[in-house]
């Protein structure tokens, strides 16, 4: 059995959904809410001590972060190969893989904090936020979240995480010149682990950075994904705390 | 052919080195001085747009990122097979490729820098310094090597750096009581993906941090590291530059 733990809007989970609704895999639903600090609880902490989702439990076997449960769902499962089979091809999606991580990840979270992250904190004083970030289980998140407590993001902050995501934007409508997906003529963990990102982009009203005038390539390739088998299962997942501020 | 792009002391080098080593395979070495700035050079940026080392070039593929680097080589070659076949134990492999990039390099980078780093930039003074990484040609690296070019590593964030290696070997010393390697009974890339940390934690002069009295399998276990096959070579590559003020 799948059970896979999740937060709604979280890219990660996103990313890990999207795996499981391509590969045709059936699981049950754990949503744990960020916000109201699901994920500080000493029960999801023994499954995931770094006090992220998505977490996957497979009969029994926990696996944490998202790059490494993408991997496993194609390597345990059969179905639809989302993995190709030659070395330098799988070295190239393990690239996208990486930087999905590292380059857009960092970009869409501090983009992030002041319209949606923050918001959701509003019903606290800054004071009670700052007694609530500094018990967060992992200390660098507990640090950068004591700052952003104290500050927000400051504005040149959020601009050069929006300048490092256009570069990878920039790099994906290169790559995308050679086909219709990032590997080329396959679909791939590569494009599973982009879309979330491109999707957050898209939420957070920087639409004309994937707009078809900008990089059209890359939004020819949006709209690809969107028509994949999976991805309504994979981005629809209702809210279930109806007075979240954060809709989309 | 295989080419290796390297710099004699830098982890991710060495993981690379470490993995051509346990294959058995013959490289080529192209050693690239980060402290004259090799890597900033057109035609390195064409290789690695990132900057950084190492870059494998294999019969004209370029490759980077030291893990990738790392999974194409064992999918690549034959000789010793150093990544599992059992999908979660792969999964478990990948989880320490990708913490040892995540969580020990920028710990041994912060940790590195006031004592290695400096003294090999300390022929600029303060404001050429400034203004020479104000040149690197990576906007996050450019923006963290001005924050130490003004301040250095604050000694907040040096002990930060030492807590989070810290979190990350008591895990290992936990994951090394199931079997001599880090994933049981089999030698694999999550054994050479830390061990490069482990001997930089050495070389930074706090080898009590593995010492047999405080983590004893982490020792027990870098003796037996030191004992591969691979070791020697991956480990020892000569300092092309004798003026280094940093030796080991």
């Amino acid at each position: 059995m799948l059970t896979l733990y999740h937060y709604w809007s979280s890219v990660c989970s996103q990313k890990a959904g999207f795996c499981l609704a391509e590969k045709g895999l059936e699981w049950q639903s754990r949503h744990i809410d960020l916000f109201t600090f699901d994920h500080w609880q000493p029960d999801y902490l023994a499954l995931n001590p770094k006090a992220v989702v998505p977490t996957l439990d497979h009969d029994g076997h926990v696996l944490i972060e998202s790059n490494v449960i993408a991997e496993y769902l194609d390597d345990a499962f059969s179905g639809p190969a989302l993995i190709p089979t030659d070395a330098l091809a799988k070295a190239r999606m393990r690239l996208w893989l990486y930087d999905s991580e590292a380059i857009a990840h960092p970009g869409v979270n501090t983009a992030s904090y002041n319209p949606r992250h923050a918001p959701r904190l509003a019903r606290f004083s800054k004071e009670q936020l700052m007694e609530t970030v500094s018990g967060h289980p992992d200390r660098n998140t507990r640090i950068r979240m004591m700052k952003r407590a104290e500050h927000g993001v400051p504005a040149e902050e959020e601009h050069t995480a929006y300048a490092n995501l256009g570069d990878l934007l920039d790099r994906m409508e290169a790559t995308l010149a050679d086909g219709l997906w990032i590997l080329g003529e396959a679909f791939s963990l590569a494009d599973i682990a982009m879309a979330p990102y491109i999707n957050r982009i898209e939420v957070l009203e920087r639409p004309e950075m994937v707009a078809e005038a900008v990089r059209p390539r890359v939004a020819e390739w949006w709209q690809r994904v969107q028509g994949r088998p999976g991805f309504h299962e994979a981005f629809s997942f209702a809210n279930p705390n109806a007075d979240d501020p954060v809709k989309r």
